[in-house]
């Protein structure tokens, strides 16, 4: 796996059970990643001789992120290289235009959207008159290629606002800004050999652009709308040809419609949930897609629910100090930390709780909230 | 954790969740463990030199076996290195003899048992008259020490298959033979605050002395029994003054009647079904005991149950090229494998199926047993 993170840490984690020998490609010996796993290369993403040598010795690579240069890819693969997923269906992950292009084609929704490098493409995207401000704004630019975490992406009220984005000259589009009714994650697996697999659509909750909170399934999702998600990711895995997971963010709308938002090829933050709460973790189902493994059953135990809270940095470095509290105010709470150095509003680890069929979904949102708050901050009352 | 086999490996995937940093004493580069963890050291759990050199970075040491000599124990202790579970409390595990006569002053419910040393002993033990054999045979010996998965137990039918065994020269003692109606294990946790929680009490089901089956919790346990079974595990544990994990084979005789069989302080075979089908896997509790946090919860997601298969070698080493097919077969069967050299009758994996409100015990166990069968034999018939 190249990249050394939490998700190929937690991937590691899923190969030991497998019996697969498993190697990352990380950048340093502190990574994520490279702390728990026997087998690390230390390396570049970006470097191509790097990732030759790294796959060398490896079956097949795969991905924890979406960075490494469309080029490198496509040289490993013309050198006989099993990259997946590929060079094709990751460009997909790396310029959004194309991805909406693409999605747009094969008759997906999504927001409306255009390329723009000026202002007044911004404000003829919006409809409206430079310097007015109409009622189709906000208007949401994105950078093309290079965002996550709610980075690279700005909700612009303004033509000032525009400005100062254009300003950074990188290759932006524009999208209508969707007053969703909440968001949604569709997570499925495919193989090389064309299997899918498609877990419970899940409803996921983002504070200024990160994932805070997971809940699975779908809370009062209708089943027609959750068919409807599962098909949506399964087609696009097809089409796109995708080898691994694909995590597809959507927009549930006021009318219960669907817009996509987002994709991602590889294990992703809506689906933690499934090391405790699904049959098959969504780690050792990326493994078994690109090892072309039948995939594993994606249902949670009958009746059961899931709920995962991301734990963010707060200020004290020592989260240690805070387990005893957490685990004996609750002991059905799991907690996953990442090894990663602890960083205001990073990405540290999470909680996830798993509930049956006499708990409250909001009861335990709120436990799960409480542990992750606890974490963070040393009170139960934090965010 | 000193030691590197499966217990070391599957505990070692534990501590990647709860980010806690782990070292692994192996006497190779290719134990088990040592092929999944990122600090592993080389050397004997034989060797105080070895051992101590391994301790002097570790906050607190544990084990995979109950192997190291107990002066090696008690010189570490007196160094000041933290040792869970203690030299006081592993001993019960490397004399059988002071176990058993420590857990019937403590009025657990054991097979009689005497010391051995002459054929004399176990006829006047079986309450016969050499060379006559008269109806209180067989007679099960036992190695007093250093017995394990049905290495060191022997059932003698005659005084001639006794002479066999007394000519090894090791010590020995004689265990009444139980016409037990099954095996039962409970498992507990027991942290070094006195914290304590058991799990679910299991069915296990030996073939040759090798564990071969877990059904938890053990299906049509009285209420009562299985009370009874976690209290008495929950008291030896702290009489003994264990520190981590305790698994306490057990005897259910015809009348719904304990006897305590064997004890083992750390992970157990009986206890791998908690990894998907417990709240808190028995790995995760084993670390959070010896690093004195507060335990997890042992509940299965409520109305579920579990069944575990021990994978034994077959004659074929290659098991990845028979993946294919027991994945394909049952999508919920979740496979683990130990990384370990396939040799005949070696256990190196296991699998594991959850069962829900909907699903038929004898089902569930017939598809794990064919699972197993499977991965060792190429056939869903084989044993």
């Amino acid at each position: 796996m190249v990249g050394g993170g939490q998700l190929a840490r937690m991937t590691a984690a899923a190969a030991v059970g497998l019996g697969a020998t498993f190697r990352v490609l990380a950048e340093s010996e502190n990574e994520s990643a490279a702390l728990v796993t026997r087998d690390v290369t230390i390396g570049s993403h970006l470097s191509l001789p790097d990732i030759s040598a790294f796959a060398a010795g490896c079956d097949v690579i795969t991905f924890d992120h979406e960075h490494v240069p469309g080029p490198i890819l496509a040289k490993l693969e013309f050198d006989g290289v099993l990259v997946r997923p590929g060079s094709g269906a990751l460009k997909y992950t790396q310029d959004k235009l194309a991805m909406r292009e693409r999605l747009s084609a094969l008759g997906v929704p999504c927001p409306r959207f255009a390329p723009v490098s000026s202002v007044a493409d911004v404000v003829a995207f919006a409809g409206g008159t430079w310097p007015e401000v109409p009622n189709s704004w906000p208007v949401v630019l994105k950078a093309v290629s290079g965002g996550y975490d709610g980075k690279g992406v700005w909700v612009c009220e303004s033509t000032g606002e525009v400005e100062e984005v254009l300003s950074l000259g990188i290759p932006l589009m524009a999208e209508e800004f969707v007053p969703f009714r909440r968001e949604l994650a569709a997570l499925v697996a495919r193989s090389p050999s064309g299997q899918g697999a498609a877990y419970p659509v899940v409803q996921t909750v983002q504070v200024d652009g990160i994932c805070r909170e997971v809940i699975a399934p779908a809370p009062g999702l209708s089943p027609d709308v959750a068919v409807e998600a599962e098909a949506m990711a399964l087609k696009i895995a097809a089409e796109l040809g995708v080898t691994g997971l694909l995590a597809v963010e959507l927009f549930e709308t006021g009318g219960g419609g669907l817009l996509v938002n987002e994709l991602a090829m590889r294990p992703h933050n809506s689906g933690h949930w499934t090391i405790e709460g699904a049959r098959t973790s969504q780690f050792e189902q990326h493994l078994r897609a690109v090892l072309d493994l039948p995939l594993g059953s994606c249902a949670p135990p009958e009746g059961t629910f899931t709920v995962m809270a991301n734990l963010l940095g707060g200020t004290d470095p020592d989260v240690f100090d805070r387990y005893i509290h957490v685990m004996a105010a609750d002991p059905a709470v799991k907690v996953h930390f990442y090894g990663k150095e602890v960083r205001v509003g990073r990405k540290i680890g999470h909680v996830t709780i798993v509930g049956g069929p006499e708990d409250d979904v909001a009861e335990v949102r709120d436990r799960a909230r409480r542990a992750a708050s606890y974490l963070r901050w040393g009170t139960e009352d934090g965010d």
